[in-house]
């Protein structure tokens, strides 16, 4: 049926078409059904799509359809469409085939992600992947395919350099800012180091979110290589590179899901390092008990990290670090970009903890690269730290990113709260500590956050300060002491 | 923070609330987070939703909700209401639990479900419940928790008879519209039978489709059970009804999967049956290349049918039967109609298998109520048949629904389609069937539909008609012929 195209700029999830009631009845659709859409141009171009259907958007044979539908068709609003039923997508029994233990061959999954990535496939069904990945895994091979179908979903970096290095973490852990500090000391020493990273979406902030307080974190393929020319490393965002469509996608419903599929974490890692050309990975799988995997499934997650590794000829090393409480003060985009310049500039009440696991990751990247010989790579990197010259990087980084590092304002609004009692923390409880750094505003606020004046095992004074929670907005603030009141986040004997 | 209610008239899958995306930030929510919304009336009502973010159809400090939230609430347009961000529902991990194989409490089951009920759960973790069911499957206790649970959301009618008798099918096969035959038959001797039926969602045709065609099938408890009281049996929808919410929601996601979990089957059919009070129960499963399911698969469903029964203190007798091809000659609402009617009046060119299908699915219905001896129920039925009694009884009933019997004119456009030598049927490919009448129009174009002149193993000689192709559309008729013409859908040697 011959429909005219409305735009709508649609942002809910996965973009859909729309058509009227009256208009789905005609061509025999309903909600969630899937329709082909073809363009009437001398060469037409062709793509299938997943009906919604809305009586407030869309009048009497029009078909509304999101932006990135527009982008495929190459069509302008008023242009027609020709829209027809079209039988469910194969990708639909290969999924159904995974749900049920089958094993995917190369082709199967890479059907699978090329009808995530053409909006074949409905927010719904891609779910149903996910689920399927994560109720039945996926062995080696398949993981393996996942990653190849993935890489040819958008743009890849070459910087002709025999040794590109890279330093992952599987994530989780509130603060945490380890990137920055050893991107800054590995860069000293000429490694090339090309760092994308991601903002956050479920967390308090990720690496780019926290980049973000004081320099800009999008940039292109082109703009990433100059900045990689110019100081041997970059810290930007990887959404902005456009590099794995697929992956995001999936993401998107894995969040809403709050699943974590482990071919999917692997593929996902492991296929952006891949697109950005790096060949010495270095991978921090924090564990325990508030990280995203125990002990047993972090060994797991490192063999299998390392197989792949070997079936791509890419140096990857895991290291398995302590998952169960925070790393560093501040939690929140600036809270956390205050943390990495008292590192950096080895203040005397910079965060000892976060530096040490940044010295630990830094010596083993150092020694996975060659840079430093065995045993030797911590010292190197506290050398380095020390001497000032990983400040520099950091600031030479900033600064060809286009930003520049200065001192922070506090945030509007502010809550201190107090021991009680003596106290000795037991226990704090990181889930619940990101959901309370998401009232106060992170990541958006950017001065929202958490500032931990203790870690477990230390105690507090009755009358001592054990948290300040900051936020620009009053009442989520108020929101967040709630919270704070009603839950367990600080666990003390 | 305190919003502006909006209502949007919105109908694609699962309601969901709205917030344009600087609304969006300054409460700190993404994309299909859980926010919990909060009315301001002195006994504020409260419920909590999955946001969807646009700019297209929402204000600042506006959050557009669905009809469904407004009366969930009882809010009217332009009410303030307080919203907040909530953490993810608890019902996330279960279905997690469920979905690395699990098994689930009586309570999990019952918070699934009320979050499915509530629209707690958005479509996406809908998807990642019925996934994990089928990936899984559910154990009798819980398929016994899931039927109990479902009951819970909707209406129940009692009929205070001894006896309540209902015959269902699992589906999947074109035609095969015995049931109102069977009710006909069954009534006639004085059986209670309330029969609801379900409307086509991915099929050509549900009963109440075809019942439609002359008569209204959406009705009250109370309504329904006046036409019982009048006849002994009734024909309606079961969707009118609002039996089982949390079935039709759950239904509606797995069609758009394409996904039929067997513990939610079970539960589906056997919590109607109870909502119903029905205590003797008849289930067709026809099985078969083509079918729903396997002959083994059969044989499981129906020990599992059979065993709920037990647990629910109902007789329940499961029947195998063959689903390789369609039954009857009319495939779409009308046409299935048509057939319905030539066998009450037991024309001389009425469809034979549908026929015989119905003796003997109304001779086990007869035994089982003890309304016929064991081995004499198909005797009974088809006497009661040949006497004219069903045709009457059948008259009465859709007359007690306000409908009358008639003779219907032909659709629009039509195209006959002749064999081009002689053949024999091989067989007829269900699927691809169904499609091809949806093409057509199917089920809403109720003159829509397809004829077929033969079944597997007849012969048809060069020049004759191998099918009929009705719609009320022209182009709609042109595009199901180019469908024929593409795909196998009557196969012969």
């Amino acid at each position: 049926m011959k429909l005219k195209i409305k735009f709508l700029k649609w942002s809910a999830g996965l973009p859909v078409a729309m058509l009227n009631e009256s208009t789905a009845k005609k061509i025999g659709v309903y909600p969630k059904d899937h329709v082909s859409i073809k363009t009437f141009s001398s060469s037409p171009r062709k793509t299938s799509t997943v009906i919604d259907v809305s009586n407030d958007f869309v009048r009497n044979n029009e078909i509304a359809v999101s932006l990135e539908l527009k982008e495929i068709l190459g069509i302008s609003s008023g242009d027609y469409v020709f829209v027809t039923l079209t039988p469910p997508p194969k990708s639909l029994d290969i999924i159904k085939k995974k749900l049920i233990g089958g094993k995917l061959s190369q082709e199967e999954i890479q059907n699978i992600i090329s009808d995530v990535v053409s909006n074949t496939l409905s927010e719904a069904e891609i779910a149903m992947f996910v689920s399927a990945m994560y109720s039945k895994g996926m062995d080696i091979d398949e993981t393996v395919y996942l990653i190849k179908a993935m890489l040819k979903t958008g743009n890849k970096i070459s910087f002709n350099k025999k040794i590109v290095a890279d330093k992952h973490s599987i994530g989780g852990i509130p603060g945490n800012r380890t990137t920055p500090i050893v991107v800054s000391i590995c860069a000293s020493v000429g490694l090339t180091i090309p760092k994308s990273s991601s903002k956050a979406i479920t967390s308090e902030a990720g690496t780019s979110d926290v980049i973000e307080t004081i320099a800009p974190v999008e940039f292109s393929p082109e703009e990433v290589k100059k900045i990689v020319a110019k100081t041997g490393a970059c810290l930007v965002w990887g959404g902005a590179l456009e590099m794995l469509t697929a992956d995001t996608k999936i993401i998107q419903i894995e969040k809403t899901l709050k699943l974590d599929p482990e071919a999917q974490l692997l593929a996902s890692i492991m296929s952006k390092k891949l697109a950005m050309g790096s060949n010495h990975i270095l991978i921090d799988i924090p564990f325990g008990d508030g990280a995203k995997v125990s002990h047993s499934k972090a060994m797991e997650l490192k063999n299998k990290f390392e197989l792949i590794g070997k079936k791509f000829n890419k140096k990857v090393k895991c290291v398995l670090t302590d998952g169960t409480q925070p790393i560093g003060n501040g939690i929140g985009p600036v809270l956390g970009m205050k943390d990495i310049l008292k590192v950096l500039r080895q203040d005397c009440d910079r965060p000892f903890d976060l530096e040490k696991k940044a010295l630990f990751l830094s010596g083993e990247l150092l020694e996975l690269t060659g840079k430093a010989k065995k045993g030797n790579g911590e010292n190197l990197a506290r050398e380095i730290l020390s001497s000032g010259k990983a400040l520099e990087k950091f600031a030479q980084i900033i600064e060809a990113q286009g930003g520049k590092i200065k001192d922070f304002p506090e945030a509007d609004f502010q809550k201190d709260i107090f021991a009680h009692k003596d106290i000795k923390i037991k226990k704090i409880h990181n889930k619940r500590l990101i959901f309370l750094s998401r009232i106060l505003g992170c990541p958006t606020d950017k001065f929202a956050g958490i500032y931990l004046y203790n870690h477990v095992n230390e105690h507090v004074k009755n009358g001592q300060k054990i948290v300040t929670l900051y936020s620009s907005s009053e009442s989520r603030l108020k929101e967040a002491i709630e919270y704070y009141d009603n839950e367990k986040i600080i666990i003390s004997d």
